[in-house]
């Protein structure tokens, strides 16, 4: 924090209230429909609002403009916002719960330009581990994935079908930052998505509980050291017979109790660690 | 279903209300303390409802009582109740939701048994693979790892010092049956758990994003071939430094991208996998 006193409120300078025309305006963006018509999203609390601003800074996302109650932690974040040319307006804490989608709001929310980032764009560098997410409906669930892929190291995410968009504020949460570490692309397209991984080079995997061929077996006979799009389905019906076809291959978590199944966010964890683990190992 | 009709109500029996006082003793287990001093818990919806009455089918568990609406779906679990002597009580809508811990009610809950799972019972069959969880408070997290401890077929999951109750209506649910499945002891003195583990032949792996030895490279040695009990500490502190000099090792999960960690449940699901493929490949 290089000047503590700059995050103070300006004297003179009023909180706005919910009824703020700026705060409505920002509150729209809670909707995907308002996120779309304003090209913007908000990322809430201090981690996101770090992220944010750090990929502000880098040049790689625009952060329009910062609410902060008088209470939020993190005040350092106002200072470098500041710095970096965002505007700050201080809010009531009831006009930050309006912009929440938490149960307890951390009173510090970042507007955000929405990245229009096409398939191509996020596929430019042949990434060599990719996820592919078909229908997910949980904006939990996809923040979670979105994390899981950063963590095995993947170099771009793609929302496909009617998968839950990627800047619901749950799903920015649930990304703890990732959402800013990699290239996120959406289509509703799912055909035109796997084309386009199949162009840059990726073997298609889908990830099946009915799959004959099982993740160990796969990975033992050396077929996830390649380059890797990881297809995974919706949480409550898989991948769709449509999809699959489209695949080169599907293979399930081997389930060695008696459990009937992995949720998403682990089954993505185990398959997507499975494919970096065997491309460190090989490369 | 044996008999359709069977699960209609039956004449003259009015639903129970949530004044009864039938379901004001079953709410009365949705609280720690009301489950401990009745010995019971809830198993709240059409799958738990149906692992519990498998477990009571084989005498691993006692369904005490089942409820149900009018409206519950899976009707064919009514006749099983009935078929193995478990009481069925028809209930209003309010009553169901006044026992259930979810947004979106089923409408049918059966009331169990508490297990009382001493950790020598635990370990006795000296499992290859146990998970310990010190101080996880997240009951959807506690939960989610038991499930996929039981698809990673380890033999038991303990619940040690504070960590939330296995039995919490959040927890149950997570599991998705997996509850049923493998003994779950629950010990507040994470010394003696530990104790126990080693006296069981396991080697006590601690979960540790900042460790020095990862994943990957002890896997490449040879190092997750052997049981292991893999000790996870809580979501937002980690393994306690007491907790961590007890342990035989520490390993983190390799973070290939820009991730700063990963979630409970994801992390679990790569380090269980990793040790369940390790020692399969072994074995």
């Amino acid at each position: 924090m290089a000047d503590g006193t700059s995050a103070a409120p300006r004297p003179g300078t009023a909180p706005l209230t919910e009824r703020s025309s700026r705060v409505a305006v920002a509150r729209k963006l809670t909707r995907r429909a308002g996120r779309e018509k304003a090209g913007a999203f908000l990322a809430e609390g201090a981690q996101a609002v770090g992220e944010a601003l750090t990929a502000h800074t880098a040049g790689s996302l625009r952060v329009r403009e910062l609410f902060a109650t008088e209470h939020a932690r993190h005040a350092e974040h106002l200072d470098r916002a500041r710095a970096v040319g965002v505007p700050v307006h201080l809010v009531t804490e009831k006009a930050a719960a309006s912009l929440s989608e938490t149960v307890t709001p951390q009173g510090l929310v970042a507007v955000c330009d929405l990245p229009a980032v096409e398939l191509d764009a996020a596929l430019a560098e042949r990434p060599a581990l990719v996820a592919v997410l078909v229908g997910i409906s949980d904006p939990g669930n996809a923040g979670t994935v979105v994390r899981v892929a950063d963590a095995a190291g993947a170099g771009a995410v793609l929302f496909a079908g009617d998968t839950v968009d990627a800047y619901n504020g749950k799903a920015v949460r649930a990304s703890t930052g990732s959402l800013f570490h990699l290239p996120v692309a959406r289509n509703r397209d799912v055909g035109a998505v796997l084309t386009a991984c199949r162009e840059a080079g990726l073997r298609l995997v889908g990830a099946d509980g009915y799959a004959e061929g099982d993740l160990d077996t796969a990975d033992h006979a050396g077929e996830l050291a390649g380059p890797t799009a990881w297809v995974f389905g919706s949480e409550a019906h898989g991948l769709p017979d449509e999809v699959k076809s489209q695949l080169d291959t599907t293979l399930r978590v081997p389930l060695y109790g008696r459990a009937e199944s992995l949720n998403l966010a682990t089954a993505a964890a185990v398959c997507l660690y499975a494919s970096a683990r065997a491309q460190h190992r090989a490369g």
